[in-house]
């Protein structure tokens, strides 16, 4: 009997924000496997450490810092050779996911290379989309707005048009990118508009305007949301 | 000690996929509220049926079905002073909502009337936006993708600028816009890359590919996912 792979939407950050399936699952699981980096803890295996029942076994995949922009493929084939063993042995393995498996996540490296050998079940998660939304107490999006979601390390020339053909934005992975995304902002007269927001639902949440916010320093994991309607959330 | 509203999103149908911070607010609030048709059920109540401790007071907020279009003032100003009431008497509401209550929900206008004059607290919820794209058992969007969430019923030339803007896109609201939309993506000629999701994580979910759908009877609360890379989820 072939183990099952289970990719678990586990929230945003705080962990009573992790649905009742994926709990489930994640507790009966003789397996669990997460995300780290290359030195220090794991986020997400910090986001349901309350949750564990204890004596599981724990993958850890270590991900080189250059992996947010190259997807470290060697780090991915070890890590699912060691799942697959569990599998092949019967036992089901947790891929913990922070947010939601399949929007713009980690998890998808995982399932290419799993999902034609062995079964695979995924459990969607809350998104740091949502997440943000609910903590700048705002609809994101309402009645026909067009949202769009927009990564970005992307060039400057294409945010700014991506940005200008939708009502509502929320740009992610912002860290780095900020300076660049600020001056795309400024030049749709839109700065006054947008908000970002690092570690929502997290006890480390900040929500700032973007004049406060420090380019140098901003993680990767932090997001600007912007609304055509300027009064959105203020 | 007046109460506090709670924004509860619920999930997109599978009541396994609430949170574990909704189903605490939802089993300990005195009173419910929720929305269903002018006639029959509600489908937010049925997804939570299985939890509910009973002897819970119940606000049922009948929308007309012209409401697809036009939010029915009058019954969110009746519905926003029940609710009142309670939270005047000490009472605390939990409002509870499909997927996620700001993303594109009538919450909203429940959230508007009462935010200024009461506690109002949101718990995000799984959208039907994640739901779809595990249904369909591939990334909706990956690395840099635009993933952009558009509204069917918006004109048809600004719905094709739209999707020919971004890599990935989830049609919304499609029920009658459906031969609308499926002219703009043969045009497109994107027809073959999309997917309509019906009822996505319940019993009755389905999935077609655009010539298997009928549009007369595409329900409005259904979604079309296409991605400019058509292999995503073949």
């Amino acid at each position: 009997m072939t183990g099952t792979l289970y990719g678990l939407g586990v929230g945003p950050g705080d962990p009573e924000l992790i649905t009742v399936k994926a709990l489930r699952l994640l507790r009966a699981a003789p397996v669990i496997a997460y995300p780290a980096p290359a030195d220090g803890d794991s986020l997400v295996r910090a986001i349901v450490a309350d949750h564990l029942p204890g004596g599981q076994t724990e993958i850890v995949i270590r991900i080189p810092m250059v992996a947010e922009r190259f997807p470290a493929q060697d780090v991915y084939d070890a890590a699912a050779a060691e799942i697959a063993g569990h599998l092949e042995a019967g036992r089901d393995v947790a891929a913990i996911c922070e947010g939601d498996p399949f929007f713009y996540g980690s998890f998808m490296y995982l399932f290419g290379r799993m999902v034609e050998r062995y079964p695979v079940e995924v459990v969607p998660g809350v998104s740091s989309l949502m997440a943000c939304s609910t903590t700048l107490g705002a609809p994101l999006a309402a009645r026909n707005d067009v949202l769009s979601v927009i990564p970005a390390p992307i060039e400057a020339d294409v945010l700014k048009a991506r940005i200008a053909a939708c009502d509502a934005a929320a740009i992610i992975k912002v860290g780095r990118h900020f300076a660049k995304l600020r001056r795309v902002l400024d030049e749709l007269g839109l700065a006054e508009n947008a908000r970002y927001v690092e570690h929502a639902t997290m006890a480390s949440q900040r929500i700032l305007r973007l004049d406060q916010v420090d380019g140098e320093t901003a993680p990767y994991f932090s997001m600007v949301l912007v609304h055509r309607r300027g009064d959105a959330w203020q």
